[in-house]
């Protein structure tokens, strides 16, 4: 089975690596459909765990979940131009049910802007109806050509949240709003820096007005888009004629805006901490927490070190900790540190009969470090060991990105850049499509994000790095997934 | 608005008033494709409610979830002769993906047996991988002609459980397990009383060996069926290859179950309790559980009754009580009520001037009775009442079930409830499928399930109610939705 398969180093081929992290640490395994993954329990632990922070911060900020049909008449994807011209070429369509060809063929959603609008124009009425702030957790299917766990599935997890808006600045005001919560999710949970900023024209979302993402660097310097949130103006109000009236009586088209992050968030998070020893994952994310592997040889030993060892697994349980006894006979102790090790277990404490004699236990930290504590001092040390590695983390994520992030980049710099080692490169942008384009067709990188204004450089760039003409913006050019 | 229109009475459309009732409380709504719903808010709420509570039932137990495609290919559902029988007239099918015809359709799960035990075959190689205790929280798709919310939509969503174990008696130990779970959950959490069984030959899951059931009956005294728990024996091991090596070193097939409940349970919480003024909802289901209606005349008034209205309300959200407090403007405290007894809030508080001065509130419940609490004893009255409506829903929904059960029934008796008021009608049954089709042509009841030795009636019936025949067991009849 995959534990008994080496890891290819991540210098050697990052694409393998990142592929038998997988499967060692039994995150996910491929389907017999095309492009289609299987989320298995520890990977799907993580996400449970994702889903159940954002919820969460989603809630508090005055968002309900909802839930919206999985097919959307083909006719509807119609309706917003840039939007079908967008997702087309990536539907799957149903044409048969129970046994007849459909009249209309019914896509399955690639998102759901169109189905849900369609109904905010059956419930928004008045002013008194807004802001309305819905979200969704759902399955999306988009047609990719070439998959890769997470990254890019046929079928992949997310949500998406959708709100209506009586004027432009509150749909504005919650974009932004949103990709603060991403942010903050992205940094305090996964422990993943990002850069957030706005998405170029050629970037943007099919039919939004304007999209804002974060962007996070991995360890093979390329950039991941994680998440984004769009400001969709009047473009689906007006194509779904969703109208509210005003205090005043007037009739007015309200102002949307959609945003989602998905099962994608697990492929980053895997990309921004594991070694070439497998899983490494930030404990506020991490399904186990805290293994404990028992030592013994004779059956006396077993029997003292077990009672201790059950004693400590029901203690840190009762204190909230994700903890797991290993107690399988027939296993050495180092088949098991390797194992929890793979699967990414941030602590794992070991308890000998000489533990047990003095009263301790040894903690080893997956991220590195071990050292005995007293066992009364177990429970009450660990949400400071748990705060301590979450933040090594992500200081060690956070230094990996500025080293790999170059400033002020002359065009030869970024050419030898994204020739060369990749990362992320800030320069002065003219604003220009053409020099999107060549870029793109002479590096492979792309525009990742305008960044925002706590990323931008002191002083502004001055110049295009491309063509040399006045930049009118600062620009974060990466290789991207 | 729906908020405007009057509900019928139950006694003069119950079907209609069904429906009224789903739209008063904004709980779901129809959508432009054909047979499939939109879950609102607040119906949405009582199905994350649910979810919570079967997944921490199903977590004590063993249980991990995980997430397997939405897409089966054609040719795995024919793996299984009796499984592509049952549900092939009911699937919707992929022909296109990505602008191109497809060489092999892809079936949208109808339910997921044939790819996860494909896996399983992949994941499953020695004892010491079972057992293998597996859910997922997924959306279906099943093409019905005719749909209903909540009870019968061409999506919808649920839990599907999905084990394998080694012998045939664990299997069967599982399935019962979780059917008791599913009745623990539905007299607990729901307020609603079901009786377990087994389904007949003809009833049962197509694949399976034996399916147990929990059946409700409704306010219309037709039955609902609830929750299945079904015990696949070795019948997809075999058409998947899923097998094992014995700790002797033999290669032997896996037993599987599978289990599942869905949003069907939001209907039948539905129609247990609700009455002609709306949704009536158990408190441990409520999305919000207490309402907190200010009411007050002059600007001074206001501000002294707002601030105790305050008080109380972060009061209860800090003791876990789902509490709203409905501070609208322009809306009078009886139209407040009428909207949130139409939603189904199980407690109103309500809270004037007078109040204030005595240092209390009026503590109206949805399901009947009002009086005034001390402000200083709310919150710790709280779990009291919301025990106390909780047990008194059970209470009045086991006394309907009683009052429309009829044991030992004859021939005729059968043919009378059937054709007149329904319910549960307990009879004698000589096991004949020849019966059992006769019943059904006769008075469009069917074997619901033959009942657990809990539900039996003392002395067990001695003849078949159709044939006369000797009895083999003991069956429960119904007309069902």
């Amino acid at each position: 089975m995959s534990q008994e398969r080496g890891i290819t180093p991540r210098a050697e081929n990052f694409s393998e690596w990142y592929n038998d992290v997988i499967m060692r640490a039994e995150l996910a395994d491929y389907s017999p459909v095309r492009g289609c993954m299987v989320i298995r329990p520890r990977g799907y632990g993580i996400w449970e765990l994702m889903q159940r922070a954002l919820d969460e911060m989603f809630k508090e900020t005055g968002h309900e979940n909802a839930y919206f049909p999985l097919f959307i008449p083909q006719s509807f994807l119609a309706k917003e131009a840039q939007h079908v011209e967008g997702f087309s070429p990536e539907t799957a369509v149903v044409t048969q049910g129970g046994g007849k060809e459909l009249e209309e063929p019914l896509v399955v959603r690639p998102t759901s802007e169109t189905i849900i609008y369609s109904l905010y124009a059956k419930w928004i009425q008045s002013y008194r109806d807004l802001p309305l702030l819905l979200n969704q957790w759902a399955n999306i299917v988009r047609w990719e050509m070439r998959t890769r766990l997470f990254l890019r599935t046929t079928e992949f997890l997310w949500q998406e949240g959708h709100t209506a808006h009586a004027t432009d600045r509150e749909a504005e005001e919650e974009t932004r709003l949103i990709l603060g919560i991403y942010r903050r999710f992205m940094e305090e949970w996964m422990a993943m820096p990002v850069i957030t900023g706005l998405k170029t024209e050629s970037e943007k979302f099919a039919g939004a007005v304007r999209t804002y993402a974060c962007e996070a660097l991995m360890q093979d310097n390329r950039a991941l888009q994680a998440g984004t949130s769009h400001h969709l103006g009047q473009n689906f109000a007006k194509a779904f004629e969703v109208q509210y009236q005003t205090a005043e009586g007037e009739l007015e088209h309200v102002w949307n805006t959609s945003w989602g992050v998905s099962t994608r968030l697990v492929g980053g998070l895997i990309m921004s901490h594991s070694d070439d020893t497998g899983l490494v994952c930030p404990p506020r994310l991490a399904p186990t927490q805290v293994v404990i592997v028992p030592i013994w040889k004779s059956d006396e030993q077993r029997s003292s070190v077990m009672g201790v060892a059950g004693q400590i697994e029901r203690e840190l349980r009762a204190s909230g900790v994700r903890v797991r006894l290993d107690a399988r006979d027939g296993l050495k102790p180092g088949a098991k540190y390797y194992e929890w090790e793979g699967k990414g277990v941030p602590v794992r404490m070991e308890i000998g009969p000489r533990d047990v004699a003095d009263q301790q236990a040894m903690v080893a930290r997956r991220s590195g470090g071990k050292a005995p504590v007293k066992l009364a001092d177990l429970v009450s040390a660990m949400p400071r060991v748990f705060a301590e590695i979450q933040s090594a983390l992500f200081a060690a994520a956070t230094e990996r990105q500025e080293e790999n992030t170059v400033r002020s980049v002359t065009k030869q710099q970024l050419i030898d850049l994204m020739e060369g080692p990749g990362g992320f490169a800030f320069g002065g942008y003219c604003g220009g499509e053409r020099c999107e384009i060549e870029v793109k067709d002479r590096t492979k990188a792309t525009v990742r994000v305008l960044p925002d204004p706590e990323f931008r450089s002191e002083p502004a760039p001055a110049a295009c790095v491309w063509c040399g003409e006045p930049a009118v913006t600062e620009a974060v050019w990466a290789k991207a997934y």
